[in-house]
Formats: C-alpha cells, sequence, structure tokens
C-alpha cells in the first residue's frame, strides 16, 4: 500500500503551504487514491486542497468518495464552489449527489449553473433508483451516418474530454433515434474516406431507460461490452451505462441477494448494501434484522406445538430428545444447502424457471442419497445409545427430514420468483424453521408408531 | 428473445445448402448470440457450420461456449481442423481449453501449430489456477517509449486485428519491463509528433502473475480499468487481464462465496460455480454437499448430550421443551445474519479485520436490542402457555441466545480470516449448529436454576 506515503507527502507540502506542488502533485496521482486519502484529512484541509487542485480534479476526487463522505464535503461547501465542482462531475455521479440533497440547497445550486447541465441534471434525476436510467450517464459520443471517419475522428478527438468514454461511439439520426454502433478500433482501422454509415454496426444491443439494472448488468455481461446505448420513450439514445457502473450494481445487488439470504431484509435495501460497517447505525441494522427474526419466532411455535401434541411420546421415551436437534438441524441444512445452490444458480442464468420439475426430480435423487447416508450414521449412534427401536426410528427420520428439508430449500426460490419475489427470499433462517416444522412432526409420528406398545405401557 | 428467429434462420440456410448465405448471415451475429444456438444445432450441423464460416468466426463462438460445450466439440473436431480454431482462439480462452484436453491429443495438436501459439500456450498454461497469469491474455497492445504518436497509431492500426484491446497500450523497454501505459484516447488527442515517452502515464496500476485473481478484480473496479498488465517474475511484462474476464471471476467468486455460506464445499469449487445446475451430475452434488452434513450432524451429538444432561429437568417440566426450537432457532437466525453482514462486508471492503474490536462493541449492542424485542414477545407466548416461572425463563434464555449467537455469528467470520481461511466459512448451517448447542446449555441451566424447587419436588 502506497497511501501512507501519499498522505505524508501532500500533508507536508498543505501545512507548508507549497501550492503549485500540491497541485501538481495531486494530478500526478490516480483520483481513486485521491478520493482514498481525503477523507483522512482535517476538515479544514480538505477544502483548502479541493481549492487548490482546481474544479475538475476536485470533482473527479469527490465523485470517488463514499456517498456519506460527498455529503458530508458538500455541506461544507460554499454554493458558488460546490455548484462549480458538480459541474465538472460526471452526470451520473453528480445527479446521485443531487437527489440526496436537501431541496432547498439543491435549488439554490441548481440557479448558480449552466442551462445545458441544471436540465441534464433533471433528466438524469428522474428515472426510477435501480433501472438503466438511474445509472446511465448522459456524456456519451456520437456521430451522423453521412460523416467520412476522417471527420468523425476529428469530431471524437474534439470532444473527448467531455465523454465518458470515447471508445464505443453511437451513430444517431436529426431526431437522436439510434442507428447503429462503431468502436473507435474500427475506427482507426477503417479508410480514411470511408463513410460512418457503411461501416457502423446495425442493431446495436441496446437497453431501455426502465429496464432492470441487474437485468442490463447480466447483458452487457454476457456481450463483453464497454457500455451500452439506453434508449428511452421516445426511441431516443438517452444515455449510456458503461461497464464500471456495471461492476458497482454487480456487487450491490449481490449484497442484496447475500443479505436476504442470510435472513436480513427481504426487500431491496441499497442502504445496507452500499454502508461501511462500522458506519452502519444502531436502528439501521435492528431494523433490518428484528422483523425476519420475530417472523420466524412465530413460525418456531409450531415447532413447538408439535413437540407439545406429542408430550405423552416423549414422557414415554425422554431419550427421544437427545436426538432432536440433530435430526431437525439436518433437514435445515440440507434445504439450507439446495437453497443456496438454486438461488444462486437463478440469479447467474445457470437454472432456469421452466427446469423446475426436472430439478426437483434431481433433487429428490440426491437427497435420498444423502438422507441414506446420514442414516446410516445416526443410526450407529442410536443403538449405542438407545437401543435398536430408537435407531431404526431416528434412521427413518433422518431419510425423511434430509429429503422434506431439501425439496423445500430447493423449490421455495422457485416459487418465489413465480411470485414475482426475489428467490433470495428463501433464506437459510425461513428453510430452516420450515424444516424444523416438518421435522418435529415426522419425527414424532415415526416414534409414536414404531414405539406404540413402549409407550402402552408407559401410559 | 431474438434466439429461436436466428435458430430458424440459420437451419434453413444449413437444410438448404446456401453455404455463403450461412456464411454472410454468422459473420452479421455477434459470436455470443452464435455460441449460444450451436449447442442446440443437430451435432453433423455443428461441424459443418463451424466448417462453412471460417476458421476465426469459429474461433470466437466456440471461446464462448460453455466449457462442456467447447470439449464436446472439440472431441467430434478432426485435429487439423482443431488445431485451426484454436490458432485463431483468444490467448486466455484457448489454455483454458488446451487444460481440459487430454494429455496425449494436446500434443498431437501442439505439433500441428505454429511455433508462437505453441510457446505462447505452454507459458500461459504454467501459472496456477486462481492466479492472475491463469486468466490474463498475451494479447496485449504494447509500445516503445521513442516513438511519436503518429507512429505509434500506425503501429496499433496494423496490430489491431490480433490484440484483445488497443485501447490501453503498455510501454515496455527492450527486456519487456513495463515503463509506463497510454490510453488510446490521450494518444489520438495528443498533437502526431508528441513522442510516446513523454505523454505517457509512469507509474501505471498493475498485478503480479501469482495475484490472486480476485485482488486483482478488486484492484481493477477501484480504479475502473479496462484492463490491467501483469508483470512475471522477472518484471517483464507478460500479459493483461480485462474487464471482461474479471467480471467472469467476480461472478465466480460471488458463487463460491454463496455455497460456502449455504454450507456447501468449504474448499474453493469452480466446478460448482460454474456448472448448469441441470448439467450438474448426482455424484458432484452429493460429494460437495454431504462432508459438511456429516460433520454438523456430530456437532448436534453436543447439542443431544446437553439435552440428556438435563434429562431430569425436562421430566420436571415437560412444557420446557415447547419453547427448545423457537429459543435455540433464534439464536441461530440472529447469527446468521450477524455473519452474513460480517463475511459480505470483509469481501467486499466495507468491513476491515483491524475494525473487529469496534465491530462486536457495536454487534453486542445491537444483539442486546434484538434480544430484549424478542424476549419480550416470547414471555408474553410463556405466560400464556406455562405460566410466569417459565416465561421468566424462557425471556432470560432468549436474551442470552440471540446475544450468543449473534457474538459467534459476527465473530467466526474474523477468526476464519486470521486463521488464512475463507470468511464464508462461517456458513449458515455452521453457524445454527454452534448456536444450537449455546442454546441448548443456556436454556437448561437457566431452567435448573430458576425452577430448581419445582425439579426438587418432582425428584
Amino acid at each position: 500500500m502506497q497511501k501512507p506515503y501519499i498522505f505524508q507527502t501532500l500533508q507536508k507540502f498543505l501545512t507548508e503551504n507549497r501550492e503549485r506542488e500540491t497541485r501538481e502533485y495531486c494530478h500526478s496521482l490516480h483520483p481513486e487514491d485521491l478520493a482514498a486519502l481525503l477523507p483522512d484529512l482535517p476538515t479544514e484541509e480538505q477544502l483548502r486542497l479541493l481549492g487548490i487542485i482546481g474544479h475538475d480534479a476536485a470533482a473527479d476526487a469527490l465523485s470517488r468518495c463514499t456517498s456519506d463522505d460527498q455529503d458530508r464535503i458538500a455541506a461544507m461547501l460554499q454554493d458558488s464552489e460546490l455548484a462549480a465542482i458538480i459541474t465538472a462531475m460526471p452526470s451520473d455521479d453528480r445527479v446521485d449527489l443531487f437527489k440526496r440533497l436537501a431541496a432547498e440547497r439543491g435549488e439554490k445550486l441548481l440557479g448558480l449553473m449552466a442551462q445545458t447541465e441544471r436540465e441534464d441534471i433533471r433528466k438524469l434525476g428522474s428515472y426510477k433508483e435501480g433501472t438503466a436510467g438511474s445509472i446511465m450517464s448522459s456524456e456519451y459520443a456520437n456521430l451522423t451516418p453521412e460523416l467520412t471517419v476522417q471527420q468523425a475522428l476529428e469530431k471524437l478527438r474534439l470532444e473527448a474530454p467531455d465523454k465518458e468514454t470515447i471508445y464505443y461511439v453511437y451513430v444517431i439520426d436529426r431526431e437522436r433515434r439510434l442507428l447503429g454502433f462503431i468502436s473507435l478500433r474500427k475506427l482507426i482501422t477503417s479508410r480514411a474516406n470511408a463513410q460512418v454509415n457503411d461501416i457502423m454496426l446495425t442493431n446495436p444491443v441496446f437497453a431501455r431507460a426502465d429496464d432492470d439494472q441487474e437485468e442490463v448488468a447480466a447483458k452487457l455481461n454476457r456481450y463483453d461490452l464497454l457500455a451500452m446505448p439506453v434508449i428511452n420513450g421516445n426511441e431516443a439514445l438517452a444515455g449510456i451505462v458503461t461497464f464500471d457502473d456495471i461492476q458497482d450494481v454487480m456487487i450491490e445487488e449481490t449484497t442484496e441477494d447475500f443479505h436476504r439470504m442470510g435472513g436480513l431484509a427481504h426487500k431491496a435495501s441499497p442502504d445496507l448494501a452500499n454502508i461501511n460497517m462500522l458506519d452502519a447505525g444502531w436502528w439501521l441494522l435492528v431494523s433490518k434484522r428484528l422483523p425476519w427474526l420475530l417472523v420466524l419466532v412465530f413460525m418456531n411455535i409450531f415447532s413447538g406445538a408439535g413437540i407439545a401434541y406429542f408430550e405423552d411420546t416423549i414422557q414415554a421415551a425422554v431419550a427421544l430428545v437427545f436426538f432432536l436437534p440433530l435430526l431437525i438441524d439436518s433437514g435445515g441444512n440440507a434445504g439450507s444447502q439446495a437453497a443456496t445452490l438454486m438461488v444462486r444458480a437463478l440469479a447467474t442464468g445457470k437454472a432456469q424457471l421452466k427446469d423446475w420439475f426436472a430439478l426437483l426430480r434431481k433433487e429428490i435423487c440426491i437427497s435420498a442419497s444423502l438422507g441414506l447416508c446420514m442414516g446410516l450414521a445416526v443410526s450407529c449412534i442410536g443403538i449405542f445409545r438407545a437401543g435398536p427401536e430408537i435407531a431404526v426410528v431416528v434412521a427413518l427420520t433422518m431419510v425423511c427430514t434430509v429429503l422434506f428439508g431439501s425439496l423445500v430449500g430447493m423449490s421455495l426460490p422457485f416459487v418465489l420468483s413465480k411470485l414475482k419475489m426475489d428467490p433470495a427470499t428463501a433464506s437459510a433462517p425461513l428453510i430452516t424453521s420450515i424444516a424444523d416444522i416438518g421435522g418435529v412432526l415426522i419425527y414424532f409420528s415415526i416414534a409414536t408408531w414404531v414405539l406404540r406398545d413402549m409407550i402402552a405401557a408407559a401410559g
């Protein structure tokens, strides 16, 4: 890690008031490295540094800070300074910052900005969170079809500094409708007098502004694209989504899936997905964790009721209770495994909804095999601990609970998907609780039947 | 989905023996779309199609097929045909295919290929799976520092067809040591007679060939890079890793984390992470699932032993068993939540190993709050169902088990990380089993103490 060295150098320049060196040094750094150490400087030094390095570099660094740091720094900057920095920020990052500002300050800042930026912020800000529109950038490179390669290259050369990328260029007509796509690689390897129209690819892969960002991510990955054009309701090109934004989306969406699988909030919670654990507030975490825990407590009452129903059986053979955690947990564990496999396979396209029946048949074979192996293992413990009769009960129960748990765990993600819910809501804790209810009923039903003579004698 | 339409068109051309149209149609498709429908064609048509479209297009399509389809198709192709297609494949994809071939056939194919390709395959094949070297491509664009911008652009124009990307170009000396980096954007916006040496960025971000691919992915994401240069042991540039390969790595590594969290194989299992669920063999799934299930069964014996130890308490107050699933599951559920939060936060850099103590203090507050809320909830059920004494036992136990489960769930990922194991090994099933053992001991200890008079009377 170079961070301590960069930090010390920068602080030295700042304390010695060497403004020119500070500026030059910061410009030589990757904006990401500057963004990483900015929050570690004392507050007044942060503001001074942003002033010294100029609006463009300040915008680069600020757009790479975390939301919290951005908000904190924005709150300290003067309106004119902040407006200038925001103007220089990439269009997708600045609209995210804008959405978090208080309405009053936002309006004040808009008043200080040029009309183009104002309209851009209003337009990009109007798309719903989680859609392609909400993550796209409006700074895409575009060409008209009648240009020659030489003219196109000249245009890109001039516009390069203001564009998110010039490696993928979109060809549009007067109404901004998407006609085709051309890569810079194709442009620089084509004859100078060839026409864009003749060398562009027609039918480019595109997304619609209201497409789910997760689908957009999957498409961009599938076709290995650097960027994908986004079309609005009028069929006009509205922006592009780039691979680096998609990587952030992938991480966020996967974190949400993890959280759901762990029995945290079942709704999408970007607030929980993007926050640093040390910064996450007490109430945020409690409010995300408590609801499911309470739901599961009430589900577990059914397991308890099952046990209560079989109180006579338990009184007659208390040794049965020894095997209770082992049997019901095994069902839950096998179920968690099956659910995890399916949730992730559905998310990555390695399983399809239509394959449910085929996968169910497969799961029956697999979980029966697992159940038999485990039944064999526990029957040994059963004989040693409580005699052959209880060993039979325990082994039979193991096969049935592992089958039951696995089939529930494997099917629930599909059912949730069909109900338009996130398959990851089939969390390990939920599967465990369902498997527990089933396990208790299976165990004591089998026990009551096999041990009926013993129970009758005790009664 | 366009797939059915593309498929029908292609099959029509093939059955009508219209070779020229077939070739032109395939060249107009995205290689990804061609790869997607290739396996759906009858076997002999697959071979015919690959023959018709030419080695370059065949290589593009084949490199985008799944490993299984690649292996199947490779097995059917004649040696000379396969050697030609492999020669045209991207260097990173062809070495992956090569590694899966039988040694004998591999040697035969190498004999049919040019020396450059032979050496390239041997070199790339020598890196360990999971390292930067194993996913890098050797087809990177490079320049020497004394070239002018005009000369550089001319060189890139000529080499473009053979390079993985020409948007990022690496500047190297005679010993192939990495001197700097320059983007095509920078090249085309610079003066034609400027020297590469003067406009290149020195100190580019790079990886070493034996770096873990997950770290490489994190670095590339952090700096939003299209590609990253990879340096070998001699400090020479050996290849580049591109963003699309990194996206595949991210998906694979995340799937492995999911599987670990779901209590599947604790070792990295790319075979399970990359396979389509319908294709996954019975034995693969059983062998990944059974070991943990058996380990957990034996852990659960401790819970059973705990229960057996308190048999007198249970005999005296069988009503206690009603609350058993509810109490031990709650500890496991809270623990799964805490573990999930930490595992994912550690994986995405939203928590650091050094923050353990601060996070532990935080978790104590949060889980105590959760425990109190849930204790209150269950004490109501307790009073209604089994009277005030047992209600007190149940409420007290709830607070303690939720605290215990949460602290185990929160800490285990850190401990595993310290032991150089994957934090995701702290799976929901493992946490549940540990929480169960703790829960049983806590519950019956409290019960034995609070209900000591009742137990004495029963005894």
